[in-house]
């Protein structure tokens, strides 16, 4: 288990430095089209426990990488995760009203205004990581645009999410459970650990595999822990609409396996995600940490 | 004015290869998620005039750039235009039922999906061009990234949206239409000019300015001519709903300056493009054509 006393400290720091580059990234309010780019400000600042841009941070801490690099790279992790919330918000798919305690975009806009803004969020992710100097070359850059984009797209997260719309009302068994979870938001976690973990000097082939297998058990672990968190809390805790999957009859981990058995997955996915990190020693500590973090919101 | 006989065959040629490359590109709807693969395919397969695959193509051509490249670039391009279509078409933007002779995407398959086929595409746009090599090097193929975000974004075609969306029900003067109509449809047309440009040997600073110069002016013709078709054509020949602008109360070339004003506007800006071109000699020919082309189609 972590013992690293200043995670807490450093958590909020990234947080901090994320909200920074964030607003400096995203268009000011000032600039036409304003009602737009007040949209996309809205939708993406002054919220959200910015999982993803502390997965780059952590991993890019493994790889010493510049923190102005981690700042761009997690900055573009974030607004894909933004527009796919914005989107996802909307009445033609979860219909939901409420997005870190805020009203969500489409009811505080409009829906027009809600489509632009996950498009306009989506194209401003991949315009941060072609700008800049992320890589040791352009080429390792280049790749870091195709891994986001692998991500996001119809095999990774927005696949993931359609195989989750079919599956409302009908039974998924485990494996097809996971099959989604993996794409609709296992791609994206996946995507930040292996994003930050490119800044820097190069990885050795063993601790990338570590680091990718790492990577698919927190991003199972968010998942099922958002199960748990779904089934347990109450509105006012979660900042977002409670029950929802159960009332939409969507499949889950609590609703497959149980809550209690849900919970015992999750113990699982921890300590499998722990001890694959150990061999990194020290340079492992705030992945440690966030994969208990990950845990520890919930219960 | 052109004398290119070759025209037809060399445009008839591009759409082909254009399907043909789409139809790779695409993911094979036998995979998973095969609703969501098989939505993408058919919003994108299967009709449109290529206008910007075959500005990239003729592009390309000035600067004898490798035809897979142009498909690939070409590709990219086109999947930003058919997410935006679809996006548009949706009910809460301009709820079209028809798009290209066929009921559109939200009609055909549901609104969540549609919705997931446009995130979906815009995706696919960015790995493509992050994939494979493009130009002469990673660093310009990155830059060939930006600019198609560039143009794609909140301050290009997603921005040129939301002030049309915002400009319903009012009056715009010609200023503020063409700022919208600069950035709504101008952006992507200049950016498959400039990329297929990007493509091969380098561009003397003078041809690409004159490169740029001329992508602008067709972009705003090919503005001013889809007004002129909205407002005349019937909706079998269009093959989309005609007569939306007006329904809608949206400002345009011919509600502001009247239809034969804005057919005379044509007409300049076409003579305009033409004379541009005309000191890149015979290498300029499939552009001036397509210049005739855009504005062939409507009268």
């Amino acid at each position: 288990m972590s013992t690293d006393s200043d995670f807490p400290r450093w958590m909020a720091a990234v947080q901090q430095r994320t909200e920074t580059a964030l607003g400096v990234f995203l268009p000011p309010s000032s600039q036409a089209p304003t009602r737009l780019h007040e949209a996309m400000r809205y939708a993406a600042l002054g919220g959200g426990k910015r999982v993803r841009p502390l997965l780059v941070h952590a991993a890019g801490h493994l790889v010493d990488a510049a923190p102005d690099r981690l700042d761009r790279i997690a900055c573009a992790v974030e607004l894909i995760h933004v527009y796919s919330l914005v989107h996802d918000d909307m009445p033609c798919m979860d219909d939901d009203v409420l997005r870190r305690g805020k009203p969500t975009v489409h009811v505080e806009y409009d829906e027009a205004t809600a489509l632009l803004v996950g498009d306009a969020l989506q194209t401003r992710a991949f315009e941060l990581l072609a700008e800049g100097q992320l890589a040791e070359s352009p080429a390792a850059q280049l790749g870091m645009v195709a891994l986001l984009a692998a991500a996001s797209g119809s095999h990774g997260m927005a696949g993931g999410q359609a195989i989750d719309l079919a599956a409302v009302g009908h039974q998924l068994n485990r494996a097809e459970l996971e099959f989604m979870h993996i794409r609709k938001t296992g791609a994206l976690i996946r995507a930040s650990v292996l994003l930050g973990a490119r800044a820097g000097r190069p990885l050795a082939d063993a601790d990338h595999q570590r680091l990718d297998h790492y990577s698919k058990q927190i991003g199972l672990l968010f998942q099922v822990v958002d199960d748990i968190l779904d089934a347990e809390a109450d509105t006012a805790t979660l900042g977002k609409t409670a029950g929802k999957d159960a009332e939409h009859g969507k499949p889950t981990y609590v609703s497959l396996l149980g809550l209690n058995d849900a919970k015992a997955y999750a113990e699982e996915l921890l300590a499998d995600a722990l001890s694959t990190l150990a061999p990194l020693g020290e340079r492992g500590v705030h992945l440690q940490a966030l994969a208990e973090f990950i845990v520890r919101r919930s219960f």
